[in-house]
């Protein structure tokens, strides 16, 4: 079953250490087919080139395995909730990627400090709040779903397409789950500029004007989009 | 029309991924050809393993498209405003390389700080202003244009062949596509260089000797230089 | 002898350029085989494209060597006082990779700020006190093992396998060891998070909160673990 | 003449964008005959993977060129100056390696805060002062080497075979083409861990134990080395 998603899920799992996005295992791609509810993940702990298609894992919205061999990723609970949550998510993507986890580390939302960032993201890109101990020890996977819905209250997931979890690493999600890998590139690269640029101006959150961050987004998204090849 | 410049042009956008200086789609190279006024750039948001020269767009000087199938980049305006400009500029390079763009985010000049920058560039190389939101709102591209033009005044562009756009990314030019790819690489290299030694000096923007930058600059330019095989 | 180990110790010290954990030859390999108290390491200054599992060095628990043409490492004394005191090490790997000696030459330890530290490391990495001047003129080699050793006082090195040598650089250990290779490798990643993370907060030592600690690092060791396809 | 030669000093010119340390054309690696007073020296401006051993010049140590069909570096004097200056002076690498340029640019020795500093150099990495118009103006290249000569005063180049010069770059030499470029790699790796370990204590200078660098640089170096293979 869902056997072109799971080559395409595969395949963008594949491209987590060809971006440099990930050590060893430490990633995971999962990408969904709405209509039926079922979303197709990596197993937990295999090495990416050692993935083929017939290793995906098809799990349903309760994070209930409905077919494969191997184990889900242990984060599975957490694609849940995000799927349940986040209609515009067709791929979501897990990574420890290095700059992206410094700034969860640090449990700083990323500010809008320039038109690289506006290209993509309509805003600061969140960092959640610590989770209490209850959640830590209760469902653990779900609960970090759930503070990271809780962050986007007020805020369409369409348009900031990516989260840090605090003290832990960022997930990112896309239309499908090319665009989520896709948007995990870009993540890792503004939160590199990032970084940079709050050391030199002295731990400064001050994003770039609005003005700008509107044109640069709507250049590229939306109706009115003249960025690219498409009308 | 124009094939060897479209050769030119698709080969230099082509260097981009190779000199790291772009992710994804995220730069342009253009090229002009001075006496019909007529300059060919890379097409909008297309990837550069995948350009070949018959994708090159060719523009005159109005921005208008005077032959291609593709729709240009969306910074034409920009590279229209330079190349009405700059007599200099016989190739325009626009990315979004990461450290030059670091301190575009800063909003700050890159000081002269040592003979690298020296043997390249004869001065500071200036952050423009920013952008009001009538600018913004208005014709934006050929405003960027507009913003570098001003924060050349009194400098001659050949002597300082890039620009850092305010809260955005770098412009760097040249004699012709190459030397303005050659000239992107160099900034790269000496905004990375910049960025720890003002880290370092606890923010000083106290360049070099000015002896010291005189010398090197007009070692390898002008009637006088010595460096390389040229007499 | 221990033919099987040689070409393990061997295969593992040849992954630490393709790991980018050395330059030249600065980092060595050692596995031991306890039912005879013996260990194979990389003999000394040998580069790592050259070593053939006949190159590698048997010795015996006394630094003595056992069988093997050249000199073992001249580190071959701390190997020995960690196997004598460590039970858990099957594998030991000393290297001087960039940020793990950051840190040492900071002569801090690595706080455990985030869940990739915690998923391999059950609390901070520490950093040894300096050695007096006694311990540097005498056995030198020997008393390194010693102030690391010391440096584990109530501390189970199976659940802590890496230290800092201070001004000097890391061990790191494992079951085997490509395992200790492999803890190598996340021990340079957590160095290299944990330094930017660090800076950005003014400095600060304080660690994730210690319910998460102990969430990640039994969701993948002991009997509960539920991280993986092992049972 | 000078066949053998030549091909060392060409291979060794060629070794250094596989090292990472030069971007186009920036550095120049020579190497001397001591018994007939000429060196060997990369021809200026040309790219590295277009040198053959036949480009190479050879030069006396009044700079004058011998034989060869291109200019030399436009360094040359300065190697010179070193060559006449410093007997352990077998080969002789200028570069703008960034981590070592940085430090150039800060005009600060490197301390010596661990050992792997001490494993090659014995004591900090000096700083030249900063030129005086007069040297500038004057016989530039020389003078460059002069003032490295100056910052040599009451210490052995052959135990610390590197140095910057401000605002400039580094120098590093060996006892021929390719220690010297080995201990090129040694300093730039050398710098970018100094450089982070200043960051995290504020600046400070304080170097590692004396009784350590002792310790380390001569288990390397002299009678008494127990390091490698040899006796």
């Amino acid at each position: 079953m869902l056997e072109e998603l799971k080559e395409q899920v595969c395949e963008a799992n594949r491209q987590l250490p060809i971006h440099n996005l990930v050590v060893f295992t430490w990633g995971n791609v999962s990408g969904i087919e709405r209509k039926s509810g079922l979303f197709v993940i990596k197993p937990s702990g295999v090495e990416y080139d050692k993935l083929r298609p017939k290793d995906m894992v098809v799990v349903n919205l309760d994070g209930e395995k409905v077919e494969g061999d191997l184990n889900p990723s242990s984060d599975t609970p957490t694609h849940c909730v995000l799927y349940k949550n986040f209609a515009a998510a067709g791929g979501i993507v897990h990574t420890h990627s290095r700059w992206a986890t410094i700034w969860a580390q640090m449990g700083k939302p990323i500010p809008a400090y320039g038109t690289t960032h506006g290209d993509y993201f309509y805003g600061a890109i969140p960092c959640t709040r610590k989770m209490t101990p209850e959640e830590i020890a209760g469902a653990y996977e779900a609960e970090t779903g759930n503070v990271i819905v809780e962050s986007f209250k007020g805020t369409d997931p369409a348009t900031i397409p990516a989260v840090l979890v605090n003290s832990h690493g960022p997930f990112a999600w896309g239309r499908d789950c090319f665009e989520a890998v896709h948007n995990s590139v870009v993540l890792e690269e503004l939160a590199m500029m990032a970084w940079h640029t709050r050391v030199m101006t002295a731990g400064s959150d001050e994003a770039m004007q609005r003005e700008l961050l509107n044109k640069h987004f709507w250049r590229k998204h939306g109706t009115h989009a003249y960025y690219g090849q498409n009308t």
